[in-house]
């Protein structure tokens, strides 16, 4: 029925072993990181491309599980020393988290470099990492149609030049409020909109964690609200989810206005689900079908 | 063509003299009150029924400017003394406000005597004041049959006995965010939105303010957006506007789940042009025509 070719998806970020001070526990070298979230959510739709680093001792299983999803791990290198690690705590109400630690470990000295194999990717999710990597990893695909950044404060402050390079070659920027206001110097969130996309990006997707997304474009704009959810355990990794679920939609669905809008509101749905246990756990159990009835349930919200 | 015959809507709340610190700079003896914007909204599409008391320092030219717009002043009550104000300064970006003072003046004795002329509305608006005087005013309706009540995190607190006497006779409670869960003593938007519907009303509305608003009812859960404005100057009395254009909506078109929805969508289009200037300066000018414009806009952002 859908003769819509399904595109790779190639995904660049971290994968960690996080340290999580949650209202409901604490909890120690939980699988975690941007390129993994956004992988696991990609895969719900699409064929993900991996390009990251882990170090030895990061257990073999959550990458056997990406696999067996679809994720090509040709670009994923295991280095000598250890994994990435963040380690935050959430307050009571999960609305706000705090960084008690970063340890680079392995990730300092990453420097992306794509298999041939992915030369021809399409789609490609450049994860929030330093802007000069993601501008190494751009510049090793051949002709990509669809290119998705996310970045955050650190990057916006302290490399605003590169990453101003960075956001002259993409498609698409995706971060949150405060990261759009910061980056334009403007409070006003549809002032601040047009001043990013006068940099460079076409679409502007903005999250706003509980009260949803927001696009940007061309064709105007569009509101997607976030799933009500009965219960939160664990935002970590809830905006690359949604990044990843975004790519994925759009490369199993085909690109075009209303497919980045549908695919918006079914980024929350997916989301959503990884806000609800702790690390991947329940998201690694997401099936398309459960991705696609909660997307009804969103639509149903908004429906007049 | 519209058969539904139109209702007067009951309002009871403050009539103010304000004096607001804003970004734009300081105001004194702003006509405000939860009863003025509310009324001024509500007369976008059906006449009023002002319950309010005003000192002997209140011009009257905006009074003759609500009795021209259809809204009933006969239980508008002169009263020897000034005429209650509040003094507030708002942060930079609008998002929170300090109160400076709250003076009652006449209010401190106001004491609500509906006309009998007032005994038939079936539409009610219990602004937020205290939950005695809404219990009072109720008391004096014969018949009502959509009452809408607004609170505040004051009489949460501090008369909560007699305010869940209040909920337990309202079909509707409008407040906001951090009011339900203080209401419930829960968190989660949710589950606090069930424990409060389950203290009397059948339906909660909860005010997210740039957020937007949320429908808990026995249809299920409806999102409306707000209005994206490129220039904010004065929230004060938004969210009086935002009910007073819920209930004028309600009240032109008949009362059922599709038009609450849609009144809902209409509420934060009329809340939206009121935070565009200082105190009432903008409610007043609003068409009818205009506020269907920007609803038009708002159902076009959610659209898919």
């Amino acid at each position: 029925m859908n003769a819509t070719p399904v595109s790779p998806v190639l995904i660049v970020g971290s994968i960690a072993l996080d340290d999580l001070e949650l209202p409901s526990g604490a909890f120690r070298g939980v699988v975690g990181g941007a390129a993994t979230f956004a992988a696991l959510s990609t895969t719900i739709f699409a064929p993900a491309r991996l390009v990251a680093i882990v170090g030895e001792d990061f257990p073999q299983a959550p990458l056997d599980r990406l696999a067996e999803r679809g994720a090509d791990l040709s670009g994923l290198v295991r280095a000598p020393g250890k994994t990435f690690s963040w380690h935050g705590r959430y307050a009571e109400n999960l609305a706000s988290r705090e960084t008690l630690g970063t340890h680079l470990n392995v990730f300092a000295d990453f420097k992306p470099r794509l298999p041939s194999s992915y030369a021809d990717s399409e789609l490609v999710l450049l994860g929030n990492i330093h802007p000069a990597l993601q501008l190494e990893v751009l510049s090793q695909v051949k002709a990509p149609r669809f290119v998705v950044a996310d970045t955050m404060n650190f990057w916006i402050a302290g490399e605003n030049a590169l990453l101003r390079e960075v956001l002259a070659k993409v498609d698409t920027l995706v971060v949150n409020d405060e990261e759009v206001r910061q980056l334009a110097g403007c409070h006003n969130l549809r002032r601040a909109a047009a001043a990013v996309r006068a940099m460079g990006p076409r679409h502007l997707i903005v999250k706003r964690g509980e009260h949803g997304a927001m696009l940007f474009d061309e064709a105007g704009l569009f509101y997607a609200p976030a799933y009500p959810l009965e219960s939160e355990v664990d935002p970590t990794g809830a905006g690359d989810t949604f990044a990843g679920a975004l790519l994925g939609y759009v490369a199993s669905h085909g690109l075009n206005p209303i497919n980045l809008r549908r695919g918006l509101l079914l980024a929350g749905a997916v989301a959503s689900f990884c806000v609800e246990d702790v690390g991947t756990r329940r998201l690694e159990q997401v099936t398309r079908a459960q991705a696609e009835a909660r997307l009804a349930e969103l639509r149903e919200l908004i429906q007049l």
